[in-house]
This record gives C-alpha cells, sequence and structure tokens, in this order.
C-alpha cells in the first residue's frame, strides 16, 4: 500500500514536472526558469494541501525525493534535443501537455484523498472531495499564475470538474473496492474525461454568447 | 449571536461570489469557470485567515454551506436572462460590482476581527486588524489575480483603507458597543467609504504626476 | 544574538520594501498601492514560511515593527522628491532596484534558514536549504504576481540559485563558524551573486535558442 502510494505520488510529480516545464519552454525561459516552474508545478499542490490540513512542515519539505525527481524531469525537458522536437512540432507539444497534465491531475486529486482519509479524524465526503480537488488543481493554478498565463482552471471547462469527478470516484470507492482500486479508478476517470474532452472539442456557453 | 456571525458570513459569501462570477462573465469564462471564479473569491479569504490563524482544515472545508451557497449564486448570476440584463448595461454591471465587492469586504473584515478574538489568546489590536484586513481583501485579491487583473487593492485606493478603516471600527467597538453592533458599524463604514470614493471619484497623486 | 537577527530582518524588511514600493511607482500606483505592495514584499515570505513550519499566527501578525518599517519605508519611496529622483532616470532606478532587491533576498535567506534551526527539531539540510530559498523568493514572488509581472525567480536566472547558494552556504557554516558568521555570508554571497550576474549580464540558452 505505501509502496503504491509513492508510486502514484512519483508519476503525479513527474507529469506535473513536465507540464511545468513545457510551459516554461512555452513562455521561452531559461533552464533555470524551466526548473522552478517544474519544481512548483510538481510540489505546489501538496505543499497547499499539507499546509490547509495542518500537516507542517509539509511532505516536501521533510523529504527530498520527489523534489529532485521535478528538478531532474524539468532539466530533461530542457535538454537540446527534447527541446527541438517538441517545440517544433506544435502538435506534440500540445498533445503531451494534455498527457501529462491530466495524469497529474488525476495523481494528485487522489493523493488529496488518501491524505485526507489518513489524517483527518473521521472526514466527511465534502472535506475528502475538497482536499482531492484542491491538492489536484493547486499545482497547475500555481504554474498558471506563476507564468502569467489564465489558469487552465478557468479556460479549460472540464478542468476542476474532472479532478471533482475522479475525487468523489476514489472517496467513495475506498471502502467498498479498497483503497489501491479507488485510487486506480479516480486517476483513470480523470484522464478519460480530459482526454475526451479534448478530443471533441466539448464547448459551453460563454458569458458573450447570449 | 452565533446566527447573527452565519448571517454576516452568508452575506459577504453571497457578495463575493457575485464579484468573482461578474469578473467570469468579464473575462468571457463559461459556466464551470465562473462558478469557481465565485467559488474562490468567496471561500478564499476565510481558508487564508484559517491558515494563518492555525485553524486547520478550515472552516470551509468543514461545512459546504458557503461552498454550496458560493456555487449556486455563482450560476444564477451566469443565467442567460441575468446575463444579459448585467452585460449589456456596463453602467448596472460596475454598480452592482462595487456594491457586491464592498459588502463583501466589509463582511470578512469583521468576520476576521470576530475570529481572531475567538481564537487567539490575548490578542493585540495590531494582529486584530490585520487579521480583518487579510480576510476582508484576500478574496478579492485571489479574484483579481486568477482572472489575470491588477488587483483592485493597488488600483481601487481606498480598498485596504477601507477595510482597514472597518476592522479598527470593530476591533475598537467590540467590548464598549457589544459584537454585533460593532460588526454591524463595521461593515456599514467600509460600504460608505468606498461608495463615497467611487460617486465623488477621489482621487490620490500617482507616480507619473510629479 | 537575537539583536543580530531582528538587525538582519529589519535590513531584509526596509529592503524589499523599497523593491515593493519601487515596483508599485513603476506600475504607476497611487501612494496606496505603492505602500501596500512594499508591505505585502517586506512581509510576504516570512508568513509563508511561518505558515509552511506551522508557527502560526505568523510573527507578522504578533509584532507591528516590520510592518510599520514597510509601510514608513514605501511612503519615503513616494515622496515627490525621491520619485522624481528616481523615475527619471532608468539607471538609478534599476540600480537600487538590483541592490535592494539582492539585499533583502539574502536577508530572508539567512532568516529562513535561522527560523528553521530553531523551530524544527533536528532539522535535515535539505529542510533548511529549501525553507531559506522560500523565505528569501517569497516576497519578491508575491510582489511580481500583484504587480502582473512575470516573477524574477524565472526571468533572472541567478535568483533563486543566488537564493539556495546562501541558504546553503549559511545552513553548512551555521555550527562551524558561528551563527552570526553563517548569516553574514550567506547574505554577502546573494549580493555578490546577483551583482555579478547582473554587471557580466551572464546568460543562459534559452528555449527559442535550438
Amino acid at each position: 500500500m505505501d509502496t503504491f502510494i509513492l508510486i502514484i505520488n512519483l508519476v503525479g510529480t513527474v507529469a506535473f514536472a513536465v507540464s511545468g516545464a513545457l510551459t516554461g519552454l512555452r513562455k521561452n525561459m531559461d533552464v533555470f526558469g524551466v526548473c522552478i516552474l517544474g519544481l512548483t508545478t510538481a510540489v505546489g499542490g501538496g505543499v497547499i494541501r499539507d499546509v490547509i490540513l495542518g500537516l507542517t512542515p509539509p511532505a516536501t519539505f521533510r523529504d527530498p525525493t520527489c523534489a529532485a525527481l521535478a528538478l531532474v524531469t524539468s532539466a530533461i525537458i530542457f535538454l537540446p534535443q527534447i527541446r527541438r522536437l517538441l517545440m517544433h512540432n506544435p502538435d506534440r507539444y500540445n498533445l503531451l501537455m494534455l498527457w501529462m497534465d491530466s495524469l497529474g491531475l488525476g495523481a494528485f486529486s487522489v493523493v488529496g484523498v488518501q491524505i485526507a482519509y489518513q489524517h483527518v479524524t473521521s472526514p466527511t465526503l465534502f472535506l475528502l472531495v475538497f482536499v482531492g480537488v484542491v491538492t489536484g488543481v493547486g499545482g497547475g493554478v500555481l504554474r498558471d499564475l506563476m507564468a502569467c498565463d489564465m489558469p487552465y482552471i478557468f479556460v479549460r471547462h472540464v478542468y476542476a470538474t474532472a479532478s471533482l469527478a475522479g475525487a468523489l470516484t476514489c472517496a467513495l470507492l475506498w471502502y467498498p473496492a479498497g483503497s489501491v482500486a479507488a485510487m486506480l479508478a479516480g486517476i483513470a476517470l480523470v484522464v478519460v474525461i480530459r482526454c475526451l474532452s479534448a478530443h471533441f472539442r466539448w464547448n459551453l456557453p460563454r458569458a458573450k454568447e447570449l
């Protein structure tokens, strides 16, 4: 179980570090900027989660594994060969960004639920899901704010909804299906919802379309 | 007393949710973006306050009332009939934005003072007022940052000053006048200062006017 | 020792308040905006640090000295005579900004290490340095986000690196050289690295230079 949670954490960390590093490349940052944005995206959601749950100092500050992994991942994305592959082909860039951002969103949404189950006594379903969503979307919101972009959460309409669906599924299946199955189902749901939405370009009414 | 504080909280929540939803409409967000921005604006200040005071998990995570109310309020603002009324008439939009933002600012400034009185042992006047201002302005600053606007706090010159005046009045009147009168006086002062300022277009010297 | 730490704190507060107020001048804010941005920059990193370490309410909320000093400093920068001196001469503006921002970065990086040594039982080197960097860069990141600028940390490539070098030096020298010498060495290193970098315009490869 602990190994499984560690793996989910590492997968989410790599995925969000890639999404942060890709954003840094698009903003034409140098290698330091790219690494810091990758690091912030990868650990940001977890730090916000731990602060909100009163688990201080946050896990990221106690164990350097995730921070080191995020830095190495970001540096690899900055390698000239990788950069050239990605930046000269917008479709490939967008596809990698979609997959990594969705995988990170899914992984951290269910990790948030798991940490809330572990550290909060008799948590409500609302608390579990809210902590999951904040953990899931936190890193991406920090990434977009720091890169001076409008946060994905406001422009990709199924972003928070996908995180909510994944966290809710994970929280509801936690006891009936077991925590491992619950977390895998939550992650899969987040990735599927986001990829379907991107593929079919689901659109929702906007303010100016009256 | 508890009922009174609940009402102030609900009024502030609705008011700030409206201001967040209105900002989302102006930014041409879809219904999800509008709801998330309304929610963030409404609960953001309180989450920052609780984290700063070490009250974890924050109240918003324990009781879904405010979050649900903020989501419903934002969804109502997005209704086609309401949107059309507001977006086709800039004066009406600006007036509603001014009133709701001022009301939320006032309500949360005094709620911040109240929570500090309740949870901090022998608080100084400085702490009470500082917590009040952070609670009051926090939601609006998050709203403006996430919508990629320059925060109101820097461009509406009486914004933080109004919150400061309200929180100070509330803290000073707390024992002499009773908490209910103190909170009402604080809210009224914030709203009056902001509306007077907007009406008379008070201007202060700026950097480039040397 | 306590007096020495207080002095470092006050130096960092004044330096970061100046950098925040200068940013506010450049953004053509009025006197309130300039003061609030100076205050946020000066106390922001410390608030983030205390929240992360679970030291609530943060020191800034308990003792008004730093907040008052930051407000007075910002108001002085806004005086017409000072403003005119700075805004009519971009070189002078940039030089003062570089020095104050570097001094604040150095001072708060080592203060972060000191607070972590004081409040965390058996801290790892990683935790000490991470807390130092977050404390050092926190105020500047808030300043740039609130002023709608791309944060320095992403565009000045030695920004986080300088803070890291200073915090690491301070943490490593803490026991061998004594805390005062360790803190002074850390601050000096941050300022030297940033000034050398600015003087020689060190450049690093960017994403688009393939």
